[in-house]
């Protein structure tokens, strides 16, 4: 099994053979986590629609949710432009966080070091 | 100007010093784009809240809409659990995507090689 020629011509990977997946949850837009894929874990995922990754810190595949039940069903995939990024649209069984969280991305925001003040924000003129 | 030490901390890099940075259109909760971002690149977005990334390929800083237009104005940004990735929540003006697009994510989607057909999918059984 190999991914479709085209698919491989395109994908555009990192020095260390990886690009990123983001996860969106289908229903709320949420986006819930990035991780990353070499061309095996893309295989996996599209063979399965199961969300496989390769993990950078253990070196190895992991299916979404193997261990923790929480499961990605993967509906959808996107690659973008310029090839180095997919977009996964998926269904995400409970947290799609390790910590327990819904989202990896749930947590407290950076603090901006412009000086610039709400009142100068472009929303709020208009609308 | 430096980044505070405690996100210093927390930021995962990869060989090359980059992290990753979603950006989410705030309106739409659309992904428009993934971009890398060094340090210095999240320094200036904090500073300015325009998104500001560093191109691989050309090895330099860049602000989104510079040559443009298509400006990104930055709400909100988070640091992801294991600090490898942001996510960004913008204002997009006109087209994120170099091409003309919307998002770099307007591409066809890829041809997943499972053999389940889509009455099996769990969604179109319960509702």
């Amino acid at each position: 099994m190999a991914l479709p020629a085209e698919l491989a011509a395109k994908l555009k990977r990192g020095p260390d053979g990886l690009f990123a997946a983001i996860a969106q949850e289908r229903d709320t837009g949420i986006v819930l986590m990035m991780a990353w894929m070499d061309d095996e874990a893309l295989e996996r995922t599209l063979a399965t629609r199961k969300g496989t990754y390769y993990s950078r810190s253990r070196q190895e595949y992991w299916v979404k949710g193997e261990t923790s039940g929480h499961t990605q069903y993967v509906h959808d995939i996107r690659i973008d432009c310029d090839g180095d990024t997919l977009l996964l649209t998926v269904d995400q069984v409970g947290a799609a966080c390790h910590t327990g969280n819904h989202s990896c991305f749930d947590t407290e925001p950076l603090e901006f070091t412009d000086s610039v003040i709400d009142s100068t924000d472009p929303d709020t003129g208009g609308h």
